[in-house]
């Protein structure tokens, strides 16, 4: 069970960066969810609950007596306590007893994933923990809750893979949609049906995931399709993934509308193409434990400018995981938006995408988007990268 | 559209509670959703962004340059301004235009609705405004944001009177499949199907919902549907609702599966049932504008002791709207973890559950749960409540 394989994991973390004590303290979350949920508890809880790891390998969850049952029977928790009138009595006397020299809980400024817990929820917990003079002993679980969910275990991996065999399938299938004439909502269409048929989730938003774009002056890029029609000569885009056992793949795939009589796509089309190609496998041939995510988009984006294109005005790519973005080491520029993320080491076992993109102009967006998987040896590809321009006859 | 609707009801509750400006500050909203953002932005928002509703009528909304063109046409912001690096420099220039007295922001330790700033964007934001000095004027928007929520319009009530009535539908049909030997599993797939073939959702954690509870010795309530068996002589309860265009109903019923030669429930079964129908309707009729809900709450616990069974372990009811536990003001008892919630005053035009339950000793749990609207001149139920045990042959 994925559940307990991660709350193990998170023990070996708690004792790598010496923290004592790991809480995630939540409340209604089927109203909004700390993202730790996902890997301490299936269920959503409606009272206050405080879910307990701790260095020395201990586990115990605190919650509403009327969920008490939910959580025991998943088999994770050493103890679990239920409550009726409020958690902070079986709270305080369970920290008291743990005694611990710091509590890391899930805020954290650089990364929305490790930033779960509400400020409302913070100021709660200050004030209980103040009553046993604990409340100076808070601080952020993000390099925990970061590594716990960075480091992807076999499981994970594995269900990321199918997601992405689903994506790849479903790419095959529209290529032989796509045509001039149809417009990017009915593009998008197909592949939703084909998403439903599968019996699957889409990975993000169902408003723009597929997003498709095809010609120049298209949103390209956090858009949804519109009823603008393939043309010849236009160069098509499209942003998609699913979720597999709740694991995302996110993808990008370009094709190129041939105009009549052309046979291949004409050659500032295929320099815009070349171009990204190369840059995406500059961009694997650096990804490695160790090195910062802000050297990879700086090698990515370089050699875009260097052949006279633009620069990108987003990150070169993103970890991915139960989100489409995901985690908190990112490959992206110093940005302010950014934050400490793309200083933040890469290590083994993350998966990110590269994802950069130009323009040609009069021609359209040219981007791709792979996945790749770091290994102690390097970065490799969860899935052959695209290398030939998809052409539409 | 909704959004327009909600928008403008902010601009007039900030005038109401004379406060200058609100600004929801969000960003992945597809990771957790701030639950303000449903009245503010349908899609969801990448990086840091900013919807900032003034007190005097302007609307501002600071965005992710990427993500502009989604907002611009909705049609509901005055001004929409996409950045590329950072929002800083936006953010702290708008304000410091509009200098307003003070900032009010999604947090709340009541309110679980009002608390979709999380702790890390708030240490973000006070950041960013102390280097303006503006740092002091950051308040809790609670009062506004559960004015927001409680205050539903007319479009919003239609919704859940539809959500409402294919829920009764529904739980018409199941009438007729429960019988004994089906199991809770199969009672709720029965249900569960029904839903899908009306193209709905449920209203909760489908693991959950619907809850189906069948005899003595159940978990009672927020647990899944199990393998156990309808018996002869059991009473089975369940809790169950849809959405409609994103609005919930939260109802439960009630039913007696007949003895061989039994024409009518026991005695005992029959006395519980009439507790719990008398009870809500006394709850009904106290509940009206400026009560407290721990008033509602006393009378309708009051009855049930007074007939001889143990107090409910939880409130009498909450407000419903686009989460099935929404907004701040509740009927309940003055317990630890309603915090102020009981006491917050009743206004017209919120909807709240009532759902009192008693146990009968080797029988199983009577609970109903019926929806009210509070008008001007009391509350009034949004369909026929159940008058009649539902009678299983």
């Amino acid at each position: 069970m994925l559940i307990k394989e991660k709350v193990d994991q998170a023990i070996g973390i708690l004792k790598e960066y010496e923290t004592d004590c790991w809480i995630t303290f939540v409340r209604e979350s089927g109203i909004m969810r700390d993202p730790m949920m996902d890997y301490l508890c299936e269920a959503d809880m409606t009272w206050h609950s405080a879910f307990i790891v701790t260095r020395s390998g201990e586990t115990h969850a605190i919650v509403g007596q009327m969920e008490t049952r939910t959580v025991e029977e998943m088999g994770v928790y050493g103890k679990v306590t239920g409550y009726v009138e409020g958690i902070k009595k079986d709270l305080l006397g369970t920290l008291k007893a743990l005694n611990p020299a710091t509590i890391a809980v899930n805020f954290s400024e650089t990364s929305e994933a490790c930033d779960g817990l509400t400020h409302g929820m913070y100021l709660t917990l200050r004030g209980m923990l103040a009553e046993i003079g604990f409340e100076d002993r808070l601080i952020s679980s993000e390099r925990v809750t970061s590594s716990l969910k960075a480091r992807k275990t076999a499981a994970e991996v594995q269900r990321m893979q199918k997601a992405i065999g689903h994506t790849l399938e479903i790419f095959s299938l529209v290529k032989d949609f796509i045509a001039p004439g149809k417009t990017e909502l009915e593009i998008a269409a197909f592949m939703t049906a084909e998403v439903d048929r599968r019996n699957l989730v889409v990975a993000w938003d169902p408003t723009h995931c597929p997003a498709v774009f095809t010609g120049p002056d298209t949103a390209g890029a956090h858009y949804r399709p519109t009823e603008r029609k393939v043309e010849r000569g236009h160069i098509l885009n499209m942003d998609f993934g699913v979720k597999v056992d709740d694991y995302c793949s996110d993808m990008q795939r370009v094709f190129y509308v041939l105009e009549e009589g052309e046979a291949a796509a004409p050659e500032e089309v295929m320099k815009g193409f070349d171009t990204i190609v190369t840059s995406i496998e500059l961009a694997r041939q650096a990804l490695k434990p160790g090195v910062q995510g802000v050297e990879i988009d700086r090698i990515a984006r370089e050699h875009i400018v260097s052949q006279g294109y633009e620069e990108y005005p987003h990150g070169l790519g993103h970890q991915v995981g139960r989100f489409v973005h995901d985690g908190t080491a990112l490959l992206g520029p110093a940005w302010e938006k950014y934050a400490s993320k793309p200083f933040e080491a890469i290590e083994e076992n993350m998966v990110f995408t590269i994802e950069p993109r130009l323009t040609v102009p009069g021609r359209g967006v040219v981007t791709i988007e792979e996945m790749a998987l770091v290994t102690a040896k390097g970065a490799q590809f969860l899935a052959e990268p695209q290398k030939e321009l998809i052409l539409i006859g």
